[in-house]
């Protein structure tokens, strides 16, 4: 029988609280009665319950509990995946989601990113060089400051131009209005100096508002888009990217309250559900991942992993241009760097700023790749 | 000017620290860009900046930090509302959300239950004393067994009869299957005894799925639906609450990892979203939620509130028959007690224990009456 292998990591100093902890939550993911009862009836007793496979003290203290459920309740959909996968155990104060395969049964639920890293490349026309993105903001400013703002950063060759994620549907930018018109300023750009940049306006909403703006979205022509999977929920994104999207999709972490999930899974479930690009918070910046998440975090997004693309890491939060050669020496040239409040800085010298952050990757890519 | 008041618990020893934790989450939370660059321009310095407003020590230690936000952001949608709530913030593992205020520009946004604890009241014909439900489970019966033990728990008098979370569209149990066979089942014990249990199916799915699973629950005659806020994401679940249901709906709170939301505050949200009662891991049982937590959560379910109405604490988790009496003393008689395994035990006395359970409960609420 196929077995879904979970791991928990249990915040608890002493091992038998621990392991007791590991099976109750056993019970918690799978039949959720008294033992006895799960007992009585042969095909909950067969198919439906659990077993605690590893239990070991975990290297950065704590433990790991290694979980074999069945796959019969967690494959039939992707809300019940989900609900297996971190349901109930997420109400355990104690508990973060470590880890998790995927056997078969569980792989047909998911096709993954439909576009992925390489997807990425061949629509920014980038075959090898480290990707750049930067993103409209602040938000508050009207449409034709952003629009103005998209036409300087395309002009100075950056790669994927996002909204802010608090760009929405807002009286002082209305959303087809702002798409409409950053869409024409990269448009019109690369008529004058032959540079496409994708511009990725912010999805956001219920699912009726946010299918709306994907449709309005892609029949302006945009090169792609950005949603925040956590923010909208997951079941949301995946029908959004599997029955509506037509153009590649970026993943922003906004309300992914990452603690209890680590999150390189996170970045793992991201690409599981379809995200082609995924932004995270890298080290060095305003918050607070350490190397090793974001190495982690990377990893996840671009390791070979059953038949689902690689995805592109996109590292954020606080970056700067000075730090690009730093940050390709860090995670690659498989990767995209997305500064955004930074190129802000010197109002006069936006074009620039941006060039020289072009200019930056291209180099740095040409010295990883050597 | 209209302010959104946003408190986070910031876990951090160091008073200076976090405070210039909590003055860079200001930052996130709204322009999200260097200070310099949001004060170059009138319409984002005066409208979209915030303020932060107080910063203490918390009495369980680390830090409050109350940031005084504009609305102008987060009153432009639900998921606009939940970005500035706690989008970015979130993915500091230092903070956890506090508390909010809603002013006016955000109560417009929400109508809160539809129903709430006097609806749920009427429709199960229960004026005054404590209500009762029970769960269908375990999961991986087939829907004969399901149906069955429906026919047993409402002939034991309980009010209210939800599916197990895990239930969703299994083969082993088709919904719509499933909820013919239950709904029949509470049909035919209303027409034998007279009592009117309401069965309350689980949505659970992508947006299709769970609209076409809301609408066949509601043609085969549900009193009530069972539904997973956090599984589904906020957004789908504001939109079924207002858009297709015409039931009262049970909030379950998988998923929802309320570590980093204070889980009084999940409340507060999962009743300004819509749920008319809300279940929560009560002390006690299966999970650690304490009791002043647990109090906490039950008043911002049931406590005046702006225009909304109180919800129905729903206190679940490994409860018990004999603990009727002691939960009713300590939750009040505005309650549902949600007993779901403990009722199995006995496989040949469910309907005895139903009926003890529900006898327990009224006797409970007379005397917490008297």
């Amino acid at each position: 029988m196929e077995r879904f292998v979970v791991t928990y990591h249990i915040a608890l100093e002493e091992g038998a609280s621990a392991r007791s902890l590991a099976e109750s939550v056993l019970t918690e993911q799978t039949v959720e009665v008294p033992p006895a009862v799960a007992a009585r009836y042969a095909e909950v007793r067969e198919r439906m319950t659990g077993r605690l496979r590893a239990f070991r003290p975990a290297p950065e203290g704590g433990f790991l509990a290694t979980l074999s459920l069945p796959t019969e309740n967690a494959a039939s959909g992707v809300v019940p995946f989900l609900n297996v996968l971190f349901g109930n155990a997420s109400l355990h104060e104690e508990l973060t989601l470590a880890d998790f395969t995927l056997p078969p049964d569980l792989q047909a639920l998911f096709d993954g990113p439909r576009f992925g890293k390489e997807g990425l490349r061949e629509r920014t026309n980038v075959p090898r060089r480290p990707l750049t993105c930067s993103a409209l903001k602040p938000v508050g400013r009207p449409v034709e400051a952003l629009a103005d703002l998209c036409r300087q950063l395309a002009t100075g060759g950056i790669d994927v131009i996002k909204d802010d994620h608090y760009l929405a549907d807002q009286p002082f930018a209305p959303f087809i209005e702002r798409v409409q018109a950053c869409q024409a300023a990269v448009e019109e750009v690369e008529a004058r100096t032959g540079h496409r940049a994708l511009y990725a306006p912010h999805l956001s909403g219920t699912p009726d508002e946010v299918r709306r703006q994907a449709d309005r979205a892609q029949a302006a022509g945009v090169g792609a888009v950005l949603v925040a999977p956590m923010l909208l929920g997951l079941p949301l994104f995946y029908e959004l990217v599997h029955t509506r999207l037509e153009v590649p999709v970026l993943a922003h972490p906004s309300f992914a309250g990452s603690q209890r999930i680590r999150p390189a899974l996170l970045g793992r479930l991201f690409r599981l559900f379809g995200a082609d690009a995924v932004i995270f918070p890298s080290y060095g910046g305003r918050f607070s991942y350490d190397r090793d998440t974001c190495a982690a975090f990377a990893d996840a997004l671009r390791t070979p992993w059953h038949r689902y693309r690689p995805a592109l890491p996109t590292p954020a939060g606080g970056m700067t241009v000075e730090r690009v050669p730093e940050l390709v020496t860090f995670y690659g040239p498989e990767v995209m760097l997305l500064i955004g409040g930074s190129l802000l800085e010197a109002e006069n010298a936006i074009v620039a700023r941006a060039r020289a952050f072009a200019r930056s990757a291209t180099r740095a890519g040409h010295a990883g790749n050597s």
